[in-house]
């Protein structure tokens, strides 16, 4: 259940914070919603932000059928697609040891266009990700809606995840010197919902938000 | 002060959401600190993220002269560089509509080593916008340390923004179906300090820190 290391996913700096496993991987994936997206056009690369769903080794992706990153990607192009958690800013006592604290992943593989029933699975499995439930209560996707929609599957061909926890190291010396060191929290939680000044009357806050951490109406 | 409008940095999806003059380019800059790298390694894209800092035109990254990113950013490829923040889940009454509201910029340059001044100058830089004033407090580089570091100057050649705000947008006829809607936000914020265990007595939270927004100790 490891991912073969190879020059290409291998964790060249600080190479104890890389792991390879599939469990490592698909928990900072799962935790997630928003990754980055890289692909080559004539030798420019583009890094895109843009949501997916995690089913076993498939990412999926969507976008419109116009958009620069389902144009590119449809062709098979290599991609490198990248999620990134900060979880704390690490504070030495030296400028050189200042880090993060953060939990990231870079996939690589290729997409292929999803069809049919897989192409309903992976809207399915990315609008879970995002917000758990939410599919069941929406108004699903008529027939021009999935027209205008493209799913890209991605299957993980290679893949890393790179880890960084706990407090600062400093030069032996320097833990002497009168300066704080420590690490602030980062994190990222949900608001009070903002109900939209449409939305008609007596229509309660769904249970896919009210089951969201730290909501409350 | 706008960036010209080119095939590479124009938002072809949703182009109401573009912008391209830099004052809206910078403000999304400024409201982060950690970017993803986009650069091609025979053919291969790699999206690695990483900490940034800017000034005026030009964004510094910095990274062991043994990374990956490093070694490839120096020899002036193609480098795209892109930051996005998640303001919000933008829940429709149509699975389709759903959307995200987010900030992000796209840029696209060219990285060069910076040298002496500017090394100094692009660590400074780095720095400040992680946590300003967290460099004045700090035991600054030694010689041993800077040789370790190569800090990369990357000038914007061409930019654009992409922004979504407000509540979500449904089909006429779908706003009569009984099903909420409306933005959850999402927001990033510091958590209590968390000292290093190793940490002298009689030392205070200092000054960045307690400067930082929510940060009590």
């Amino acid at each position: 259940m490891t991912f073969d290391k190879t020059d290409r996913n291998q964790v060249k700096r600080s190479p104890q914070r890389g792991h390879y496993d599939r469990e490592t991987i698909y928990r900072v994936l799962d935790a997630g919603f928003l990754c980055h997206v890289g692909f080559v056009v004539d030798e420019q690369p583009f890094v895109i932000p843009t949501l997916y769903g995690r089913e076993n080794d498939n990412v999926y992706l969507h976008g419109s059928t116009a958009s620069r990153m389902v144009k590119n990607l449809v062709t098979g192009v290599p991609v490198c697609l990248t999620v990134t958690h900060v979880d704390g800013l690490v504070l030495a006592r030296s400028a050189y040891h200042h880090s993060m604290n953060y939990r990231s992943v870079v996939l690589f593989g290729t997409a292929v266009e999803a069809m049919d029933d897989e192409k309903d699975r992976g809207l399915f499995v990315i609008s879970e990700q995002v917000l758990k439930g939410r599919w069941d209560e929406s108004r699903l996707p008529n027939e021009k809606e999935l027209k205008a929609t493209t799913v890209l599957r991605m299957t993980i061909e290679s893949a890393s995840a790179k880890i960084r926890t706990g407090p600062p190291n400093d030069e032996e010396e320097d833990y002497a010197l009168p300066i704080w060191a420590g690490v602030i929290p980062l994190r990222q939680s949900y608001g009070k919902p903002e109900a939209d000044p449409k939305l008609s009357d007596g229509i309660e806050l769904p249970k896919s938000v009210a089951n969201l951490s730290g909501v409350t109406e």
